[in-house]
């Protein structure tokens, strides 16, 4: 994955990564006993536990349609990260990030999803972060799609989806990318992101399309140049992440499972 | 703004634009007889009335850093839509939406402040959209550009900033594009939106540098070079709504103040 | 409606009105493309947005009696006063004044309507102030007739209701009035409204009838003679204020609409 | 107190009260062996706790002034009416009415106090309905008065206030009246107040001055002359009101006191 | 109920009690016009109104199941304990010391409680604090027994429950008990309480059966010797606790009802 | 453990466990990278995360007492559970369940902490569920000592606390017990739980003393033999609890630490 045009892609991050390489990214199939499906999933340091949980209907708004639903909620343990934020639970109301983020993810997956091949079912996606260093979306939307994976086929061992329909369309990941010092670096950790003049989130599926592009100045604006060169990174690391979910999904549906 | 290239930007859509044309875009300065800065911004029939307030001091964590704030918030009035929403006053909570679009007008702003040369003050922003249709948050954050240059003046009239600080290090805007039967089209209203296989949201400042893009696939995935089309026809929006800008600002300082 | 009995009538006020004489009042029917009815009403640099949402079908409290039911809430812009108020969405609950003139309005307007008429219909009124220059709460009731009478209009071309149905009985406005000073005066702008030692306002039919009366020592307790000055003023004012509804319903039915 | 001017005077009421009579009224002074000042009063079936909690220091926004603050909360317990209302604490929200009643309370005893003479401190009236037959709010504003002036009174003991201080520059009354088949009657029981057409709630001073006037159509709009005829009633009922206050008082200081 | 075993016995409490003395414990059945069964319970200073209301029909969750429901909430008036305590409502939610009482009152009469002699119908128990002096839980459990019994005995007169219909099986009471310098002691007042080292809450049926044990060391933890030793005087308490309320039941018909 | 005196006690259990065995109980020491202290504690299938974060200073009300606070939450994942149960930040609301049991938590671990040689130190306890099979809270209590035992290591590491401070008096461990078919059994499964007639939780030190005791008839009301006996097997668990914890604070140093 390395750029040979890029002369700072040579250089090395903290964590000895070079600028174009993803951290070591693990998926734990079947974590959850009790969810139709589940994966715990780690990008370096970070993270999350996706669980995806399966009921008969849909949303009240949805009746009738013949189509599914998919939806996700997101939140962080309060140590999750380095110092303690207070539960949402206590304070009473969920906060702007929060809700931005389970939208996020909410929509990432249903770009992949063809509703019509569910039935009027709902897939509830959880994506709990147990410990942040950085890109807790991105691995959450990345192990939500292995959970949604195992929660589709278990529906369809139990017969609540047809035998030949097809509800997943693509696969999908996201991976963020960001300019620090000058240099685009894939797949922020929670140092680089505060120190990135530019962050942005792609969403993309396994063929490479665009499901979400969020880039944000967080320092000075960027110009299109920049702004080339971090989609040109973000879809090597979503290649290589399709790459990690496939296998994980092809490593054995006795991993996975209720 | 026409581009030459493009065989469909000889298309008419339903109000008669090219798909590269702006609304009829409208600034009215000076709106709130009490605000420090305001702009009653239209772009078509999507009216948002922004305020801008200046108060003394900083939020508690910001104490003795010398630096300013700027912060926003967004709302929409129950009927400025088709149907009526609830309100979230009476809801006792404020949707995700609205704490999404709050935070992106923060953001954006905050991107062309110099906050040291605030000094110690804030400027909180509000954006309440009066009628929609389509682009709220884009009318938004460019009709919010004027109320803070117009409280930044007041500010400096009234001594509380420095008669020589700078703290607008350039102007901002935002628009919206998206693709409509394979046709990418500038600043969509409502009954577009709808329709939009991909929308994005670009906020770019005067000298063309982007603050956030933020495309969606709210169909199918888009490719590489659908996004590199929507790109360039949002500066190219954004470029014309600084033209607006700099004339709204220049339409003479009696436009403004409280 | 000057009172040759009462010397203190010539003295002027601040805006160089005489203590009977009601500010400026104007009405623009129509002002939102989406409601079924709607006006902005001003009473001098007072302006609120009335809009009339018309929907079928009743609460499930009233289901299957044959009768509508009108309802109302009230809210103020954040920044529509001298000083900014924190939003009541934010603060995650509606105030005790909120609360208290949003029920004001919807008995207001309900004293006028025949709920039979309306059939098993609901208008829902929402007045949202977006300057606040005294008599907020007097504006909104008066503008909300009109946007109701243009819902009900609205309501008989579309025939949700009878074409015989009259189910406005009668107008209705309201007034402020106060003494300053021992002197009794109407529609109190904020200057004056701060400075009166009674404060009344008083809600009444185009036949001259009360609807509300709602007098409060903000000072001193006042007596008989005083109250009997101030219904006297009162119904003067709102005696006025109906000719001008009835001037505004009658400009044309171009002017209304959705 | 009969009119003989009014032939409906002669009419008999449900329990037997003649129109311009108030129900049976009690007052138990220092019913709570822990509040400051209390009384449970009683207007008919209507039992209201009234407590008064005296603090030293007065709300932030008061600092400084030399002058103390009276405040108060109405709640009724969810069974104290004939059918159970959910609790406002389960709901998470206070009603407005509750919002409203609270209000009325605390401005109608303030109306007789002079800060002034209270120095820095505050004074919490609570008012809680332990059972409702009509008049609760008219009940509580009636007994709060004697709590505050029973903590008043302990204050002094306490030498939190000075001993010359006056804080209480008159006694302070409510009384309900309204139109039931075209008579005017006083001080409603529950099933009279549902059958009025016209309601109104008045609080005077032992003076004779009145503090609120609150009249409602809650059926047809009502006229001058039968406003007139209100007030007349009204204020004889707070005349009788405050005798018995007055009564109770004098009952002797071993009657009060935590 | 001496136990001639414990010397310390003996000693004599602030308010003259012997250890294993309970409060004066008085009940007055049918206090609330309204409830269809209602106590005012005193455990000395500590005053719990108790109420029951029936209805007809059961929560969602339980339909057709032919069982009925009791659930039960407490709650403290402000101004019920020593200082002023913040109103839950206007707080805007329950406390966790609330909630947990308000659940243990639920079960402990659910214990009593045959749901198939109650038919599909729910009492709703509310225990609502007006003077608090130690022990309001155990109070509250004691007296809505009472108020329970009533309304059942209510509901058989009504018929909505059948005339053979057993759906109190068992009565059911609840006393504190704790360890106050080395001594154990029976129904602790106030000042009591704050001082013990242990603190236990023991709810028994009329026939010696424990429904609920709740011992916490507030202190120091405490053995095997000491919890058997609390035990013994807390089924004592109940025991005479039973006699009482069955005293209080056959007092007559007439003292009971709505 | 096995108790030759109970003939029950060589019945099997679904699990294969004697009705006195523990499930199998593991701790993994600093799971988390970011908290003072850490454990993640496995009672069987039911997985607890427990974190102890240290911060310097007390609570407002403690200030300056020279006291240190120890202080604890708890909650639920969405899917630890066999069928998703909504999240409480979403709800709005925490719930009774969740307050009880992070009360109890709190007072569990404070009955072993000598809160003057924390200093004015403030440790708070989150254990979230990531797994439920029964007994949710006693694993808390269990895992939640060892984090609270590291973060105090840990604090006197960093010389927040002396160095010859004893803040731990004791240790502490908890353990559910239940009568289930007539036997008692110790440590239930959710599978059990359901069945029980009679559930106790409690809560012991290292030394065998109790801290709480809390005991509640699912079924029917249980007599004193059974309490005794469900008393005897909550010890002997406790003890073996306390065993195990033991050994994982003597596995090294190195497997604590943030």
């Amino acid at each position: 994955m390395t750029e040979a045009s890029d002369p700072q892609a040579n250089l090395v991050r903290a964590d000895g990564r070079s600028p174009d390489e993803l951290r070591t990214v693990t998926f734990e199939r079947g974590w959850s006993a009790h969810a139709e499906g589940s994966a715990l999933v780690s990008f370096g340091s970070t993270r999350v536990l996706c669980t995806a949980s399966f009921t008969n209907g849909v949303p009240r708004w949805m009746n009738g349609k013949g189509r599914g639903w998919v939806t996700a909620e997101y939140a962080m343990l309060p140590r999750s990260t380095n110092t303690r934020n207070d539960r949402e639970s206590v304070k009473g109301r969920i906060g702007g990030r929060t809700h931005e983020i389970s939208r996020l993810i909410g929509r990432s997956l249903r770009a992949v999803v063809d509703t019509k091949g569910l039935g009027e079912n709902t897939i509830q996606i959880d994506c709990d972060v147990l410990q942040a260093d950085g890109g807790t979306r991105t691995a959450a939307i990345t192990g939500a799609y292995l959970a949604l994976a195992d929660a589709v086929e278990w529906a369809r061992e139990q017969k609540f989806i047809g035998q030949k329909a097809k509800p997943l369309i693509d696969t999908v990941s996201a991976v963020s990318v960001g300019i620090i010092d000058g240099t685009p670096m894939l797949d922020l950790a929670y140092v680089e992101d505060v120190r990135a003049e530019t962050d942005m989130n792609v969403v993309a599926t396994g063929r490479g399309l665009f499901v979400e592009v969020q880039g944000t100045a967080e320092g000075a604006p960027f110009d299109r140049r920049e702004l080339d060169a971090l989609l040109d990174l973000a879809l090597a690391g979503t290649t290589e992440l399709t790459r990690l979910q496939v296998g994980a999904l092809a490593a054995g549906a006795e991993a996975a499972g209720a």
